[in-house]
């Protein structure tokens, strides 16, 4: 498989000026990647320069934190489709999943997935390092539960890295009919591969283009 | 003047549990502090402990990143108010500010003050860090110019703490009609006291409790 084309072109500066988002935009359609992850601010910008192209746009819902109330979810999610979003990430209640309320958290997880078209991906997001393997593999089964496309592992905004043994345990609930994004600590394209070989099926990074430079394009194979 | 007053006991882990929010709360009751400051999520409950009592709750809106569209941001100070929040520290579109938007970042801004009641305070967060002199001033002439009640210095969640020359700065352009609250880099409580001389009006940390309790609440003036 070529990882450019699981490459999450990802962008979260909250500096970000419109020139960053064109030049990650025009990145991403000429490396081939298969998505943009920007702030939802700039979804409808970025959605506009990608409209005759493959690269899908994505965003953010309640990021970093995850700790607004369900109706802000859905309320930014309805308002990322709105603005051609074809993918959100949104933050699980990790709070609400240490007190052990697993009902307020598949709630919550389920109310972004109504609120969104059924085109549109929805990533469930949690930091791994915040949490026992116990409550890593309860986020992966409510995230299965409620029917959503990714697991996505980490913010990248602790120092919360996605480890192998992440990635090993997440794919022993979800299995193959859910997808598995790492984000944060993939510094090299080869550990981006050992992920991708431990069932990783979507890189999130701001490293793609260095990558890509640094092997050319036919080598990035994985 | 008593420190402790001016305290804004902040917690924003995105894993805290419902017994730390109760201990938050507690904690700002017992010490007198102005305020707690928690994610969105716990604000009824928090609302609820300190219902009898003078110690404000606050939240925050589109934390940390504020690269939400504006209707977002509306939508979540909607919901803080109805949740009974008093306060609700709402991040600028850092973005917008560095590409020269600035009428984006005013409309921003004006749009949340006129989503809350008059008796809600409305504080408007950025970066220092990541700006310049000029930017800083000109983030400060907007927040003025839209009628907010602060002007607060970072989200904490950046790298960025606040300077005294900083305050120094923000003081010059907001004058005494508006407060300035610091969060991030505010170790020790004479770094607290310094700030507080250069113009500061509100101290947003975790470490209040700390502080009391090496000082002696008597000793705790500024």
């Amino acid at each position: 498989m070529e990882l450019a084309k699981i490459i999450n072109h990802t962008f979260l500066r909250s500096d970000a000026s419109k020139s960053e988002i064109q030049k990650i935009s025009e990145e991403a359609r000429k490396y081939g990647f298969y998505s943009v992850c920007i702030p939802p601010m700039w979804v409808s910008y970025a959605a506009e320069l990608l409209k005759n192209n493959s690269v899908k746009v994505g965003t953010l819902i309640d990021f970093p934190l995850g700790a607004s109330n369900s109706e802000v979810k859905v309320y930014e999610a309805k308002e990322a489709v709105q603005n051609s979003a074809d993918e959100v990430d949104m933050v699980i209640h990790i709070g609400s999943l240490k007190s052990g309320h697993y009902k307020k958290v598949l709630m919550d997880i389920q109310a972004v997935i109504q609120a969104v078209d059924d085109e549109v991906d929805v990533k469930v997001t949690f930091e791994t390092c915040t949490l026992t393997e116990e409550e890593i593999m309860k986020a992966c089964e409510l995230a299965k539960r409620a029917k959503a496309d990714f697991v996505k592992i980490s913010t990248a905004f602790v120092d919360c890295a996605a480890t192998i043994e992440n990635i090993t345990l997440i794919k022993q609930v979800v299995g193959s009919n859910m997808g598995i994004e790492v984000f944060g600590g993939i510094e090299t394209k080869e550990k981006a591969s050992q992920m991708v070989e431990a069932g990783a099926t979507r890189i999130a990074t701001s490293s793609g283009v260095s990558w890509i430079r640094s092997a050319g394009i036919v080598d990035l194979q994985v």
